[in-house]
């Protein structure tokens, strides 16, 4: 809840196609971006687990740093039910008159639901509901699967760097040297790569449905189970343990860790007890930027 | 208005014995606070110029923190007009239930005069009207004059580290070896440092009776006045020259420059301008502390 020397409250970017993605938005969070060096101008949307403050508190100053960037014509902001409420709170809080469109999206997903949020034509954006003391979401995000061309094949069918291949990929038949082809003949399916982002709750179906095979965890871990388990289940958090086995049991590529307790000032316990049960872990820290394989 | 990578917000604390008053509260300040190792927990009094975002949006997380700090019973903030609706919405504007109470002092003075808004036993702070494109207002701390006793003459009385003393110092007459002591006769009066805070404004006659022959003033100087003075005025703000010429012009003690724009990176020509003028000039940054001599 409170910042420390090194660590700031949450925020995690996605940067995805010169799109900049946000999943909450704690205080200093338009510091930080400008520490990262990210595009500030490209945030696109953002997105919100909660409404507690160490989660949205960068709101308000971000919304207004936007509301002045070149080439911003619209904040987005999704979150869950009464989300309208705090971003017009948060509008009245300070005199500022927004010179652009601030589009608020609130969501309710049931227990056992998957949720879309978004629907762009490379990716999709749902959420799941979490268990949390108040109302609070996670989000997966999922690059479309696509159609790639086979290089060598193409070069078969003397098609190499032809723009034809444009109409191959959206899947379109085409006509070529006399030859009909059809684009399966030259084609595979690409998976696309799904990151999800689970921020405050505690264990619950919600999760196991969004994060199920996804490439990427982004996960709030704040205990460490052989310590403080009776403090996770106290204030609604995972321990790292439990996050661990959440992966594990939906069988996640890699698990970023973030969200740890202020009590903890070095975070090795909280890594080793997360990676003795999944080993593909990661912890997260302060202007940390991790690549993604797509 | 934005951070920049060596430049937060604008806050400003004063510490005086073993209270803290913050002076404007910009996003972030909290962990300013802690990474200045000052005692968060310490914080009486916040004072606020004005509510553009950039002064005051440090206040809602800072609030958070403090309601759950122990030994804090209560938060005052003292600001212009409308501070109590802007406070309501950055209570509402988030998940939250304040602890203990917070109350908001509003203060509306006029043109020509100076307004007190805290007077305690051992010192009052003031506020007077600003020239902003909004409601803005700058303070002054002044330590009350004392009666400090005059250890030579003590010792000529026979009274040295007697515990009479103290009431000498309230001004109280004594009985001492059989004769009647006035404080007039081992007494002087010490005059107490006054310390002025003006934010946002451009040069107006409520600033000149604010700091007249001031010990300190700690004053923005957003722009340089060779290269953007149109700016400082379509703004409303000051450059380094005209705010150096006020402190010469009211015979102030030291100056403190703070709130330089973005577009500067370094601060040395705003620096240069500000010296030529008037002397005992000094910058800011970051996690500078100054001590204040009484």
């Amino acid at each position: 809840m409170v910042p420390t020397k090194d660590r700031n409250h949450l925020s995690t970017a996605l940067e995805y196609e010169g799109n900049l993605f946000l999943f909450d938005c704690g205080e200093n969070t338009q510091k930080q971006i400008k520490l990262l060096k990210l595009p500030i101008g490209k945030i696109r949307k953002i997105f919100i687990s909660h409404w507690h403050g160490d989660h949205v508190l960068g709101l308000p100053g971000l919304i207004q740093t936007l509301s002045n960037t070149d080439n911003v014509t619209k904040i987005e902001i999704y979150g869950p039910e009464k989300s309208k409420k705090f971003v017009k709170h948060m509008l009245e809080c300070t005199i500022f008159d927004s010179k652009i469109p601030i589009e608020v999206f609130e969501f309710k997903p049931k227990k056992n639901e998957i949720l879309k949020v978004v629907d762009e034509k490379t990716y999709e954006i749902s959420c799941c509901k979490l268990n949390h003391s108040v109302p609070c979401i996670g989000y997966s995000f999922k690059k479309k699967d696509s159609l790639n061309v086979d290089i060598e094949k193409a070069k078969e069918f003397g098609l190499e760097k032809n723009p034809k291949l444009a109409e191959i990929k959206e899947g379109k038949t085409i006509e070529h040297n006399g030859r009909t082809i059809n684009p399966k003949e030259l084609t595979y399916m690409k998976k696309g790569v799904k990151i999800c982002f689970v921020f405050d709750t505690r264990p619950c179906i919600g999760i196991d449905l969004l994060v199920k095979n996804c490439d990427y965890l982004v996960m709030e871990a704040t205990f460490v189970y052989s310590k403080h388990k009776d403090k996770a289940e106290e204030y609604d958090h995972m321990s790292a343990y439990e996050t661990a086995s959440i992966a594990k049991k939906n069988n996640v590529g890699t698990l970023l860790l973030t969200h740890f307790s202020q009590r903890y000032k070095k975070i090795d316990e909280l890594e080793a007890e997360a990676k003795a049960v999944f080993e593909n872990t990661v912890c997260g820290h302060d202007l940390m930027s991790y690549n993604i394989k797509k």
